[in-house]
């Protein structure tokens, strides 16, 4: 069970007026961000597995009504209501890891009023941070180009204890190899791992006892922290005495820089290392890495065999929040749907009305080349020519033709019925891989870390006729 | 109960070395951090209440010890001693709601070495975040100049669901009035608010129509959104017509503005309502508020009753994370404890040893002049005068002659002795009324938004000493 107060209280307020009012009809609502975070190209949908597992168990209990009741705003036959509430709708959305881009219905929510305005706030809180998180750790791995694996460091400065969690699962899937952080280790199945800190040292005489007392039990996985005292001194020679130690009992070691110059001193190391014969020997680095920092030090060739990232992995760093939003564009009158959209004094923010479809359009190789967003009783389909109108500037198109393309798939899947899960659960090494594998569909033009190309989405003729003609309808009203 | 196993994978995997080693001296921790956030001259010490509360339960359950079995990696006898682990030690801290500065311990623990390994993540995790977002709620509290109070709206955009929650109770301490997320309300008893969102207002046939079905149902609370089609047309119009309504029966209401300029809407909307003889109507604005826009807002004397604000509040914005850090001080060896010290080839990066206490110095006023971190066993009274070293620069220092002052308080207090609360736990209603209390006493040059004043913090002579000869002690070493 998931408490349903994890809501917004307007949500509530505004559940009970349309309850009072018996005003509750079907409607579709949409999730979708408008803008890419980290200045860059793409993002990650995350969540999604987590978000479905919450709503088959979103459920107001004995405590959270008579909380509702002390707040003396709501009515005895509302909150009857809400103690049997459950979500009943149906869910359409994106693959968990698919590439995703602004503007995009990821989610689409098709139930009763009540019951869409309810689970919003807790829709939004999960897929805007999942899908942050994944996006920045996609980044952080591609940054690598392959030298070395990331390990994921951020419990102490992630923000609160499932928001160090959910990062450690939302950092997984976007490519991270190991968790710090034991209870999401264990909760989400993600291998543990972790080297030492300075207290270990120094609650020993030396560095080199305590480098040799923790060899002693944990042959394999020696990775001694060299920065405790003077890294080129003291620090780097007892990590070399101990290490022959380990090599002459056929053990390889390793060392972890969490301090100093990351460029400089590993190359410093790496040399004193091959000098001493500790070839095989390992170098790690931590302290507050970004995803430029990485690309620097790749690009430098600088010798780093794995990277340990806490905060900005675990919490967006640059950015902390993707602004992802859940709109209506669709309700039932008279028996059928209605097309809705929010106007805006800036054209950008006007929604897309409608219930709506993404399809992504492949070439031969399987190289995705553009996104059209259309209704959903439009019929796409290979073989036939389709114009892309920019979703802004409508007066710019561009006409997919049958030769340009071999491919079309649907990005939104049914994921519930009538409140039910009705797709198989997937594993996080699932998506993990299924995210690599989409990524590789996708020139790397769009996966530069700045100033990226951007990757066209657009609206299908329908659909931008649909929303010229919403509103002229909505202008016209206004000037009445 | 919380589970013990929300801690990073090196703590158990140094725990066990410890254990098998029979290595667990009595040890002292500090807690710190290195730099004021947003460039601010100050942080609000926050979490302590929380921490105290889950150190008290803190235990491996009989999953944990199964999880941790599988891993093939703890022995049988180490994993018997984690079944029965509990806190045991002394947990010193300053009061929560405290004004803390850069480099001062704010909580010091006193325990075995394998006790205060295993609490170092979570301590960090819910401190760091914790005193993050209340220093921003202050920040943006402070900006505000009593003008209209601050609503945190920030549950969508929170990093995970505590992420949410816990940014909620901090924003409280920090300043904030009430919390749209209903379950920290609940939880934490905070008063839980909100208006309306746009599916509201598009789910009825017009604005007039929405706001009137919800001035019906809540006549006390009618705060309608204006900004879903067009603001300052049919939005605006629309909410005067029901307000005017309402007022006839003898009831206010307000407006939100979630979108477009917040210095020019404002005025043409305190204008229209002024007119329309609606001069008691209120207005709130939301829409990515940061504490800089607060403050242009504020003296450019837009008139805003309220503010709405998320993101940058629970997230911390442009600063997603404190740096707090973890920090051995002391251990014990034949029976005393000695002082340790991370050195560290920065000078500002190595640590301060020894067990310590912080001195706030007072003038007769109460207002505080400065800071000094001092040795434990040293005796700090008034009628002294006192020698302050600047904590990095040592040559540089000032005498704090018994004239200059009138009162000194140690501010770190025994919280828990022997793993159990010594301490009466404090509502946060107190703790928000404390910070504010508290930050009358430092002069507002320490609180401007940008480039404050710098609070000085500073090493008393003995510590000074300590620290030089630990220095020179260390440096010997390697040169041997």
């Amino acid at each position: 069970m998931k408490s349903a107060l994890i809501t917004d209280f307007y949500e509530l307020t505004m559940m009970q007026g349309y309850f009072i009012k018996k005003h509750n009809p079907r409607v579709v609502f949409d999730v979708f961000y408008r803008n890419n975070p980290f200045n860059g190209g793409y993002t990650i949908f995350t969540g999604l597995e987590e978000v479905i597992d919450a709503l088959e168990g979103f459920r107001f209990s004995d405590n959270d009504i008579e909380y509702l009741r002390n707040l003396n705003l709501f009515r005895e036959d509302f909150l009857d209501y809400l103690s049997t509430y459950h979500f009943s709708g149906d869910l359409y959305a994106f693959e968990e890891g698919t590439p995703a881009f602004p503007g995009e219905p990821l989610v689409r929510i098709e139930t009763n009023l009540m019951d869409a305005q309810l689970i919003e706030s807790f829709i939004l809180n999960q897929l805007n941070f999942q899908t942050l998180i994944a996006t920045k750790a996609c980044r952080m791995t591609y940054a690598t180009k392959g030298k070395g694996s990331i390990m994921e460091f951020g419990l102490r400065r992630a923000q609160g204890e499932d928001g160090a969690h959910i990062a450690s699962r939302a950092s997984f899937i976007g490519g991270t190899k190991v968790t710090s952080n034991t209870y999401a280790g264990r909760k989400y199945n993600i291998p543990v791992a972790g080297t030492m800190a300075h207290s270990w040292i120094m609650s020993f005489d030396s560095e080199e006892e305590a480098f040799r007392e923790f060899a002693e039990i944990y042959p394999d996985n020696a990775i001694f922290l060299i920065d405790t005292y003077d890294t080129l001194g003291s620090g780097i020679d007892a990590a070399i005495k101990v290490g022959l130690e380990l090599k002459a009992k056929g053990k390889n070691m390793g060392v972890r820089i969490d301090s100093g110059d990351l460029s400089y001193l590993p190359r410093v190391i790496r040399d004193r290392l091959d000098q001493a014969g500790l070839d095989e020997a390992t170098i790690c680095v931590s302290n507050d890495l970004t995803e430029e920092i990485i690309q620097t030090l790749v690009s430098d060739g600088v010798p780093i065999d794995s990277w340990g990232i806490g905060t900005h992995l675990v919490t967006g760093g640059s950015q902390a929040s993707l602004n992802g939003v859940y709109k209506l564009a669709a309700k039932e009158k008279d028996g059928v749907f209605e097309p809705t959209m929010k106007m805006s004094n800036s054209f950008e923010k006007t929604t897309n009305p409608g219930i709506k479809q993404v399809y992504r359009f492949y070439d031969a190789s399987g190289n995705a080349l553009a996104d059209l967003i259309a209704l959903n009783d439009e019929k796409i389909e290979c073989g036939k020519a389709y114009t892309f109108y920019h979703p802004f500037s409508m007066a710019d198109y561009f006409v997919m033709k049958p030769q340009n393309y071999h491919t079309i798939r649907p990005l939104l899947n049914l994921k519930m019925k009538d409140g039910k899960r009705v797709s198989q659960k997937r594993d996080i090494r699932e998506i993990q891989n299924f995210v690599q594998v989409s990524l590789l569909q996708f020139h790397k033009s769009y996966k530069r870390q700045i100033n990226p190309h951007i990757y066209k989405v657009s609206l299908s003729e329908n659909l931008k006729e649909l929303k010229l003609n919403l509103i002229k309808e909505l202008k016209a009203e206004q000037n009445n």
